[in-house]
């Protein structure tokens, strides 16, 4: 199995794991569980591609993902106690993070190619890395976390976002200016989860 | 009258209905009223279509039934005063039941003439039958009813999805796939309402 | 700097203000005001566009919008209370009333370009008009306020779509039906703030 591979379906667990547990502390059903979880980990990127009307989702092409957080979904509730005592939160929060890196440049790539403004590109990047969050939290009736808790997320995803937009300005190649904005959004997120930063108006 | 046309129109009017009713709660006014009405008959096909990215709507095209519904809302505070007494609720349910049945089948149908894989197939049935009253709950600011009442809702709606699905795998005549699922559906529903069962994470 | 160029920069300005505002009033931090700000300024617009299949969105093509509101959400909080100092609360009424006007009827336009039904564009023309502020209330976890409040707010708008469409059928020049429909709005909406009318369902 590649890399690419094993990175990308570990960064929509942790966005189905993440809805699962928002799901379950809400009490909800089977039905609300897979529906929140699906939400999380596609809502980003799906709601990119409705803004950038591209077609097909990913997880149309994908079915498989879409299936397996079915299967994930009927099993849910001993899965997650069980996960929450094998996983350490720092695995979940690096996965995360590598999540964040990839999902942004991915959604800065998508802007591109569909010919979107450099701020806009940017905002997209941001958009596809966050707002799975934010739409699960919408149906969770939660003001989004990541608007409120004034932790450096999107902001370290707007950057990453941006240090890319720049360097494909100066001709840096694009594997390159990829795989080092993705990283350098992902030590970010490390780095303030690990120093407990703040920023913004509080 | 056709036959067809009787249930389409009982189908929104019923979508409608729940709407009116959610909004009467929340003590919105007549601009509220209407779009949680028009949101909740319309909502889930609406979604379905952005998302296949199909146009026009089902409303753009029979734009009688939005103004059907803004006039209905004009009159909809005496009206469900009215209507309760009259329409018992095991009427209300039963039409609810019938409208599932055929929103969730013409959801699968649209999917697959779009080209979608079976799962999502499945998924897109769904979304167009319970979706109404997920948009419905989000704008009246509550988590979707459909995702923590534990009762076999959705689950009915999916059940009936593969169902068609696998018939048409088996090459059974479309006409038939259709109309014994969207029964299934309802009949289903209408059995889980009667035995007042749950299902799911509790 | 042209008329229509002072007009449509206040309209979106206004839109921002409010929800700066909300956002604050909710505690978010700079990612939240900065979405929020966006969501009420081009929500309505971007919902018309999408319904429509309409593009490239308003703030594609205009970046630099985007640009200043992320510009003033990063000064928003100090800026908050400045504006309130100086800006009295009469001008933000009228400010959101000439937009209201605006909004309504270029959403009419766009509904009418897009071969809509009449009633259809009249919706689209209100969509456009509230759907910003409502798209806030939902992101804020609030009903929305304009569904609520029992002010003719998204009456006007309605009113005002009416008119359009009525004096392009009487073959009246479109540029007079526009500017005369926009104003009529406007002039509704401030008479109808003046003198605190109310309607609808309470």
């Amino acid at each position: 199995m590649s890399l690419i591979l094993i990175i990308e379906i570990s960064a929509i667990l942790v966005g189905a794991f993440s809805g699962f547990i928002e799901a379950r502390r809400k009490r909800m059903d089977l039905v609300g569980v897979f529906t929140v979880a699906f939400i999380t980990a596609f809502g980003g990127g799906t709601l990119r591609d409705l803004l950038l009307d591209r077609r097909p989702f990913f997880w149309v092409v994908h079915q498989e993902y879409a299936i397996l957080i079915f299967v994930l979904a009927l099993i849910a509730s001993p899965l997650i106690r069980k996960l929450r005592q094998i996983v350490s939160e720092n695995l979940i929060v690096v996965a995360d993070a590598i999540g964040l890196g990839l999902f942004t440049i991915a959604g800065v790539s998508a802007a591109l190619a569909s010919e979107m403004p450099v701020f806009i590109a940017a905002m997209m990047g941001v958009i596809t890395g966050i707002f799975g969050g934010v739409l699960r939290d919408i149906v969770c009736n939660e003001v989004p976390m990541v608007f409120r808790d004034g932790k450096p997320y999107a902001i370290c995803s707007f950057i990453g976002s941006c240090m890319y937009l720049l360097m494909l300005q100066f001709d840096i190649s694009n594997d390159f200016a990829l795989w080092s904005s993705a990283t350098v959004i992902t030590g970010l997120r490390l780095m303030s989860w690990k120093f407990d930063m703040r920023i913004g108006h509080r």
